[in-house]
């Protein structure tokens, strides 16, 4: 039995999209850190951090929403798995690539256009985390202009991972309009039907009260 | 013929370590950014983001350090590399942990230890920032209660990913001794022979101009 933990609304939906596409029957514990579920023992005991999600697949615990996918990909193969060495080890990339390059100012950014309350929105905490996108954003669209999907001419575990992270970028608004071929590539990824559980996430976050707190947040 | 772009004081020395573990033969290209190496358009033909390092093996191309010793591991074998698909799905979620929880942090609690001027630094920033560094490092010294290494018994490329990010507490003389078990394993990693290059590395780093540099630094 393959079970999902977390709250679709959370870094969940990734894996739910990647179960989904791969017509994978699973069970989902909506697991939530709102009402404290990600601190209980018996949680703890199938990924210790405390987040979501985390995958048990039979006795094997994985956590890493984009491990998750990898795994799943490579274990039940069809056209979104790596086909070989090469494909796998760029897959890899993208997803390292993709957290380390974009995840976190991404979400500074969509703080400041969106997810903070209309009067915490700091313009220039806003263009600074655009600015600093700009550069992962020029190499996405320029690799994307010679080829339809990250590895190639078919969708992959690649392009569900870098996509699904990318989910922020459409929710709070973010104009992709200087990177037209990577705007046309997300959203031809997130209309996938079995991307469908992001269209539904909506949320705010407070701002966190000292410039201290945000880089604790934010860092 | 394979070849590593990147000068070893920087995250290259993760790639250096790993090709001296498998005893493989590579050319080595010392590509620096401060000298403007990593923005020449021929180095950005190899790693379009323009930074360091990249790997080259034959006509294939690969960036994201974490990602090139997971391919090395699996295209040599050999006890460094996962034996099967669940220890494949583990390497990879540890690289991902590493670069999500920890590696972030832990240059920004290096800053304000000792990568900045003694008169830069802000102890209440340093606090934070070990504050932060706490969550994933209970979970890692847990972890190794009950194995020697991150997969078992024996040293794996998750070691090495995940320890080579690590190197910045020993060199930036942050105290470990809280997380015991974990600082052992750590020293265990760093003084295996293939390790070396990151212990001659020294640097220090100015510290941004204002609290909106900053966030841009380490966002």
């Amino acid at each position: 039995m393959t079970i999902l933990y977390g709250d679709l609304r959370s870094r969940a939906h990734r894996v739910a999209w990647m179960l989904k596409e791969l017509d994978l029957p699973f069970e989902h514990v909506p697991t939530h850190f709102l009402d404290g579920s990600t601190r209980q023992p018996e949680y703890l005991q199938i990924n210790p951090n405390g987040r979501v999600p985390a995958l048990q697949d039979g006795d094997f615990k994985l956590f890493e929403s984009l491990a998750i996918n990898l795994y799943l990909a490579r274990k039940h193969g069809g056209p979104l798995a790596p086909a070989n060495l090469q494909e796998d080890a760029l897959a890899m990339q993208w997803a390292l690539w993709v957290v380390s390059e974009v995840e976190k100012p991404l979400l500074f950014a969509a703080a400041n256009l969106f997810l903070f309350a209309e009067h915490e929105r700091n313009a220039d905490e806003a263009a600074m985390a655009m600015r600093k996108l700009g550069r992962p954003f020029r190499v996405l669209d320029a690799h994307l202009r010679d080829r339809p999907y990250l590895l190639g001419d078919r969708f992959t575990v690649a392009d569900l991972n870098v996509s699904s992270v990318m989910t922020l970028a459409p929710l709070a608004g973010i104009d992709l309009a200087e990177w037209a071929v990577m705007q046309e590539w997300l959203m031809r990824c997130l209309e996938r039907p079995a991307a469908a559980d992001w269209k539904p996430i909506k949320f705010r976050i407070p701002r966190p009260p000292t410039p201290l707190a945000v880089l604790e947040s934010f860092v």
